[in-house]
Formats: C-alpha cells, sequence, structure tokens
C-alpha cells in the first residue's frame, strides 16, 4: 500500500531533507518514525529535497507499506516518535502511480527577510536578515523578469544534479512593509540553491548595489559567477506543492502565516 | 548615567528573566553582555519578570552605567556579546528619576495558540497548543468579565510575591480564525501565573467544559484550587509596556508579528 502525507519542520537542527550517513536528515527521522509504526524499515520519496536549515509548512511525501495501519497511527503513531520540530500533518493511501517527486506539477517556496539595524532574535534561524534599508518597491519591479521558462544557470550552484538548467518559474513576487519582506516563488522544479541565489540578487538591488535591470541581464548571462552571493536558509520555507486532482489528496499547500501582519497594508495596526 | 533599552527574546533556552544562581537567566545574559561593553559590573531591572519559556517582543530594561558609551556601543556592542535569542533593539539614556519596572504604567502581553489535532513543529516552543476544537466566540465573550479592577487570587500562582491580588486589567480579548486563536491582555501589573492561569480558564470555556459565566464566577471566587491548570509558557510574549512620555523613550511596544495574517479576516488569503 502507498501513502502520502504531508510534513511541517523547522530545519534548524537538520541537515536538509536528504537521508545522511550520519542520520541527521529529515528524511533520517521520519523514515525511523515510520518503521517505528510499520515494524519494517519504511523508505521514504519526498516533493522538495530541501537544503539544510531550510523549513517547511508542507513537505509531500510517499512511501510504500506492506502492512496496514489506520490512516492515524501514521499521524499521530509517528508524531509520538518524532522531535519537537517535525510533525506529520496527515496521512492518506494514494494509489501506487502517485509519486510525491514527479507527480508534482509545481513547489512553493516563501522567502522572509528581516529588514532592520538589529538582527533577528525571537525568530533568529527562521528568517533572513539584511541590516541596511532596502527598496522593496525596487525589489518587486525587477522580480518578474524572471518569471517564465528560462535556462536558470546563473542561479545554479556548482553542486546541482539537475538534468537541465531550464526551469518555468511561474511566480516570483516580492511585498514588504515595515521591516519585513517577503518574497514569493512558484516553479515546476528548481535548481540547487536558485532560490537563495535568487533572493541574494534581489536583495543586491534592494541594496542599490545593482540597477532593477541587472537581475534580467544576469539570468541572460547565464554565468553564476557574475551573481551575488547564495542567501542564508534561515528564511526559506517549502509551503506545498501541487498535484493534480485525480490523486483526491488533501490540502497540500500551506502559504506561511509567520510574520505577515507586517506584510500587509491594511493589517498595520498590528505593528 | 542611567540607560534605558529594549530586548527582544526567545525564552526558550532561559530560565526566565530574573536572575539565577546557574546564570541562565535572561537577566544574566544581558548582564554580562552590558558588562563586556561596560569594562565593569552592571545590574539590570526590568518591566516584567518573564518566567522560564516566556518570550518577549519588547522588554524594557534600565541600568546605571558610571563609564560613558556611544548608544550604538549599547545596542551592537551588546548584540555581539549575546547569543542568537536575544538582542538589544535600542539604547537610549534617561533621567535618573526613570525606572523601568516602577514607572511603567501597564504591561500587554499576547497569548498565541495553535487550535489544530497536530502538534506545532515549526513554531515548537513559540505557541501553546490545544488539540481539541475550541470555540473561540465562547472564549472572547467569557474573557471580558476579567477586565477592570480586580482581586485575581484565583489566577494567582501559591509562589506569587506581589503585595496585593488586586490588579486593573484594562484589556483581556479573544480572537481567532482558522488553526491560531490569539488572547490579549494589557494591566497595570500582574500576578504570577496570572495570563497563563487565566488562558488555562479561557481553554476550558472555549472546550465547552464550563459555561462563559465561569470566568466572572472563578474570579470572584478568588480561590486558585478551583481554577484550571496554567497553560504553557510556549505562547506567552511580553510585547511592552507603557511609560509617561516625559521620559522620551523611543516606541516601548511591539505588537507581536508572528502567525497574525491567520487571525485577521481581511488577510484570509494569506492562509
Amino acid at each position: 500500500m502507498r501513502i502520502a502525507l504531508a510534513l511541517e519542520y523547522a530545519g534548524g537542527g537538520f541537515t536538509g531533507w536528504q537521508s545522511q550517513a550520519n542520520g541527521r536528515g529529515v528524511q533520517d527521522a521520519l523514515e525511523r518514525a515510520l518503521a517505528a509504526i510499520a515494524g519494517m524499515p519504511v523508505r521514504t520519496i519526498a516533493a522538495g529535497r530541501t537544503d539544510a536549515g531550510v523549513h517547511a509548512t508542507m513537505q509531500i511525501v510517499h512511501f510504500d507499506a506492506t502492512v496496514s495501519r489506520p490512516d492515524s497511527a501514521w499521524v499521530r503513531g509517528a508524531n509520538a516518535h518524532l522531535a519537537d520540530a517535525i510533525a506529520v500533518q496527515w496521512a492518506v493511501p494514494v494509489p501506487h502511480g502517485f509519486h510525491a517527486r514527479f507527480a508534482a506539477t509545481a513547489r512553493h517556496y516563501s522567502y522572509v527577510l528581516l529588514n532592520r539595524s538589529v538582527r533577528p532574535a525571537l525568530l533568529a534561524g527562521r528568517v533572513g536578515w539584511y541590516h541596511h534599508p532596502l527598496d522593496v518597491a525596487a525589489m518587486a519591479r525587477a522580480a518578474p523578469a524572471l518569471e517564465g521558462t528560462h535556462d536558470f544557470s546563473a542561479f545554479r550552484a556548482a553542486e546541482c544534479q539537475a538534468n537541465s538548467p531550464v526551469k518555468t518559474l511561474g511566480v516570483a513576487r516580492v511585498a514588504g512593509g515595515g521591516d519585513w519582506i517577503r518574497l514569493e516563488f512558484t516553479a515546476d522544479a528548481f535548481l540547487h540553491h536558485m532560490i537563495r541565489n535568487i533572493v541574494g540578487a534581489l536583495v543586491r538591488v534592494g541594496a542599490g548595489k545593482a540597477p532593477e535591470s541587472w537581475i534580467g541581464e544576469l539570468l541572460a548571462g547565464r554565468d553564476r559567477t557574475r551573481a551575488a552571493p547564495t542567501f542564508a536558509a534561515d528564511g526559506l520555507y517549502l509551503t506545498g506543492a501541487d498535484y493534480d486532482e485525480q490523486w483526491g489528496l488533501p490540502p497540500t499547500r500551506r502559504p506561511l502565516a509567520l510574520p505577515l501582519a507586517a506584510l500587509q497594508g491594511r493589517c498595520g495596526q498590528n505593528r
């Protein structure tokens, strides 16, 4: 029986999604918990292979179990075996044709950036930080140059194992107000470090160190060595993946409910 | 010279505000950092003596320094000596008559409660949690019975050292939507565990285990043994204190910008 599940996690204590020899991947923790419920080893596959320190409001995972357990065992049972920073949100049986990675038609990520002179304390490790004032409007005008189907080599990590650097970025948006900036990205798939490299480039524009047109030029140049440094993982959240309705899944997306009031002009009374 | 400063902290790793023999109070960490800048021991006094695990978006503190340093040294310099979970927000010289504790005319606290079947992961330790659905409207109707000047003995911890159980609660409000409930409290001062005991009682009402009128009866009974259990510290945030304008302080209040979108009907598109 194939089971799909949704996972929430704070990535700070992990080496990233992927299983590691030291056992400190999110996948390792999840597989240990599921194995305890199944009474046998379990191998999982996820929609997004998040980096070390990257968080998820909703990571979609599937695995095959040769034992039958009530759905609640894969949720509450697994959560009893998981550390505080990870929790299964739901689990449902799915047809064998379902695949958390290959059936995903899009991935959604948010990046939360604190823009004030003092570093974050309450949300240390949960948000990115830039200490000089950023021109959010300039960043917002520059970002859409990335939307569409492009060769994203300029934003690709050297270690990236993707077959092709060509991806379709459906959404690249920047919004902000007060101390907070939020960047939203949706694509069919992302290259390794692609979002953190894009955030680094947009911050350079926001800081006035490059013109708005630089983002499009960088993309066209396809040369990683010309781009800005990779931005910190701390502020990056996988917020879900899209799947065809035929799979009948519970919600596979959960937009970040983190420091949003600050980003909403009409909720400004909360600042 | 007397200096006032504002402090932000995540309380999870500390034994509470107050200095402890083991040195793990927030006060201990701050005094070590300030001493490093001053080159001599520094004693601090705070607006609110937060419990272990309680957070602050804005704790107001004062101390006396016999050495002169630029304001930025008390901010950036101190922050370089503080752990990730604590950061000084601002520091300014104040008249000697200023006192962070005795000059405060009101304290503001927020409690954030996650109300869903699955425990928090992304915000573990940062929010309270109740797994059965709560009737937020009933909690919101019950809370105002606490507003006004009352003997709050029913919500007072046995260890409380306050001279009097009579406090003036200006605001006791509950709002929520979706998985999130937020409780807001403003008073001249609070008794030990008063808010966490009030949250416990309101949750009992929300869970349908006590009628709305029970909150008023509990208050009138002044008997702690009849009340609900003390709720977890995890979701509690000191969000500032009020001072007379004569002191000329920078903002001394910063409402929580945490999972607010969920609580704002008109920002519901972010859920």
